[in-house]
């Protein structure tokens, strides 16, 4: 009975989880997932519970009953400390657990490049809590900007800027611009929420990098419709309570939202391995540790291939695929087989920009507008775990399509700090 | 042109705000609503979200798009600092409203009865946060009792506590044994959920006091039927990170939360106007203040009558009509009729214990089960407010009789702190 330990249940981890426990022909193993958080986040669509369109519930769902009908598998929730790679065992705050294979799949976090203190000004959009934090702050600057009398400092509420211009920036972007235009402005009186001001920041030379730049271009001017301004070549110098510092130039916000990169769990530093630039294990082409072939690193925390090779989008299709090929690989090894080097199958990328655009490029193919916006729909369904999000995700966004309403415009905690920042 | 303020969007305060706004023979009024926060709450069913069953989103709804419709009213999110009652202005922590008509309807708090330190370790049931934070340590028990080896502290960690046996502690003890029995049965291996210990703790002689005897020994067979304990003539001398003292006995116990008493809002003591020892302002029979005919008091702020006169319960439907009456009074007197002293129809009450059974008693009718439980249902989707909570609520509700399942088992926010407590 060999020992298999998961550790993350995001993407990588939940898919590795699953296809090893897959029942029937069942390996002879004892598997054990741990993850600090009790529940499997849809990370694509955490901007919509940010931005209120979507319940922190309706994208996630409890580890356990996602894998609660497989027989050889525990659910352990608890924060894994360090690896003892030599003694083939983890350590988390309570207990020594043994494995005989490890699988770390702990993903990324957000990313300051050097200046944590920023943080507390403006949460990224990596947890549950960061995600409600934001929905707090920004629906918290149009409450204050309408009972404000002075109008320079409600120009300042209801400034939003969202610094970074990748997919998780634009969605952000498109949707706060949406929100303004359609949901709010029915509700203020004493304020015109379609004045408020939505900035998207970036300091490269052009939003979405990773894509054509047609298709880029196109998305600009979709967000630009929305009454989203897009500043391109505007490295941040500094974030404070007040706003956001360019180089020549002073932004007062009342609200910033981080979306300018991230790096990988900090466990990477314990490893004592050899990491990439930006902190990612360096893993061999079946994703396992060089020197340790009981050990596999999956998703965002890995690299595959060398410093040299460009490395593969920290996007969940990368992670699904590896953690099912690592899961494939080791079923392999146990019937005596040689394991097999992973390959990236890219089925394209896509961003949505407000309530009925996206833009998408598969292959070859480039599409964007409503008809690109309703594969984004169908795929995003498609992919979210389990059968009852789905079913009241599709239910939210319908009635919000009807009716430009956003269901979960709760303001809820408090301001003195930021749960997940 | 009067100026009209209503503090507080409960059910006392929205229900004014609806009728005196109401179109048509639209007064020459300018309404103002002031609330701390942003959305009006459906307490009657926050111990659903406590327990897992429903969103915070599902029954709350922002002030403003419940009033969204009314023209001559404004909507403000700020706290209510004090009231000048002679120079007829209240005061905000910006600003300064004067009014000709204020209608107070703050509602209630947590009551420890002097033990404001045992906050912290038993969370009331007022606010979404409290409901979250409730959720966060139930469910965290759970994970925690998974992984401890030592079968004392299992022990502990799986005896839940509610204190407290009216109807919100009934129905949170209904609602945990049965969580405990069958939702999360099947998601743990090595503990057993259904060896989890729900105590009902009441210090007087029986639970659900303001039912029949009778009626209320039914719902404690339910509730045992469910795995719940129930302790009378218990009252708690102290509770601390440990668990709870009784006076000859201590539990162990990971969870409790508090539901043994509400007191009004503190506003109530800068008012300088005779209160009742419960600290309810004491009004006349139209609900306004003694010498203050321009002032009204509503919802579990006030006691109407003298202090020897038996005081309305503090529920939803006390709250509403009496909101109803004072907008409708101020639409007579407006008109140049007469007051009229508010009388509370009582439609009787009812509480539920689990899945599928309740206690009712309307008028002399009593009744008890499934039949009981479905009337509750329905009221309960009836008075929601909002139709999107309704269909939403129906939804999650079948879904969960259908699937035994709970939707909303999220772990999120800290461990550091009860955000409303």
């Amino acid at each position: 009975m060999k020992r298999v330990i998961i550790v993350g249940a995001g993407f990588a981890g939940l898919n590795a989880a699953r296809a090893l426990a897959r029942g029937r022909k069942a390996e002879p193993l004892e598997i054990t997932v741990v993850d600090r958080r009790n529940h499997h986040l849809f990370q694509p669509l955490l901007y919509q519970v940010a931005m209120a369109g979507l319940s922190p519930a309706e994208i996630s769902a409890p580890i356990r009953s996602l894998l609660s009908d497989r027989r050889n598998l525990r659910v352990r929730q608890e924060e894994v400390r360090s690896v003892d790679l030599a003694g083939r065992r983890i350590r988390t705050d309570g207990a020594e657990l043994p494995y005989d294979y490890l699988l770390l799949a702990c993903g990324a976090e957000d990313n300051y490049f050097g200046h944590e203190d920023w943080a507390p000004f403006a949460p990224g959009l990596k947890s549950l809590e960061q995600a409600t934090e934001i929905r707090r702050r920004v629906l918290t600057a149009y409450e204050q900007a309408e009972i404000e009398p002075d109008p320079e400092r409600r120009r300042g509420l209801l400034t939003f800027v969202v610094v970074g211009g990748g997919p998780t920036g634009v969605e952000l972007a498109g949707a706060l611009g949406e929100m303004s235009r359609f949901t709010l402005a029915r509700d203020f009186d004493r304020i015109d929420p379609t004045s408020a001001r939505v900035l998207l920041i970036e300091a490269g030379p052009r939003i979405l990098p990773s894509f054509d730049a047609a298709q880029a271009a196109r998305a600009a001017r979709d967000l630009e419709s929305l009454g989203v301004q897009i500043w391109t070549e505007s490295p941040v110098t500094a974030i404070d309570a007040e706003g956001v510092e360019l180089r020549r130039e002073r932004i007062q916000a009342g609200t910033v939202v981080w979306a300018a990169g991230v790096r990988p769990a900090p466990l990477n530093q314990k490893l004592g391995v050899p990491l990439d630039r930006q902190g990612r294990v360096l893993v061999e082409t079946d994703l396992s540790l060089k020197g340790h072939p009981e050990v596999f690193v999956m998703g965002d925390q890995a690299r595959v291939g060398g410093e040299d090779d460009e490395p593969l989008p920290g996007v969940a299709p990368v992670a699904i695929q590896q953690g099912r090929h690592v899961a494939r690989n080791l079923q392999r090894e146990l019937r005596g087989k040689p394991r097999e080097p992973f390959r990236y199958v890219d089925k394209g990328q896509m961003a949505t920009i407000g309530r009925r655009r996206a833009i998408a490029q598969v292959g070859r193919l480039r599409f964007a507008g409503f008809f690109a916006w309703l594969v984004w729909l169908v795929i995003h369904i498609y992919f979210l775990s389990g059968f009852k999000n789905r079913l009241f995700v599709m239910l939210q966004w319908t009635w919000s399509y009807v009716t430009f309403g956003r269901g979960a415009r709760l303001i809820v905690g408090r301001a003195d700090r930021v749960p997940g920042g």
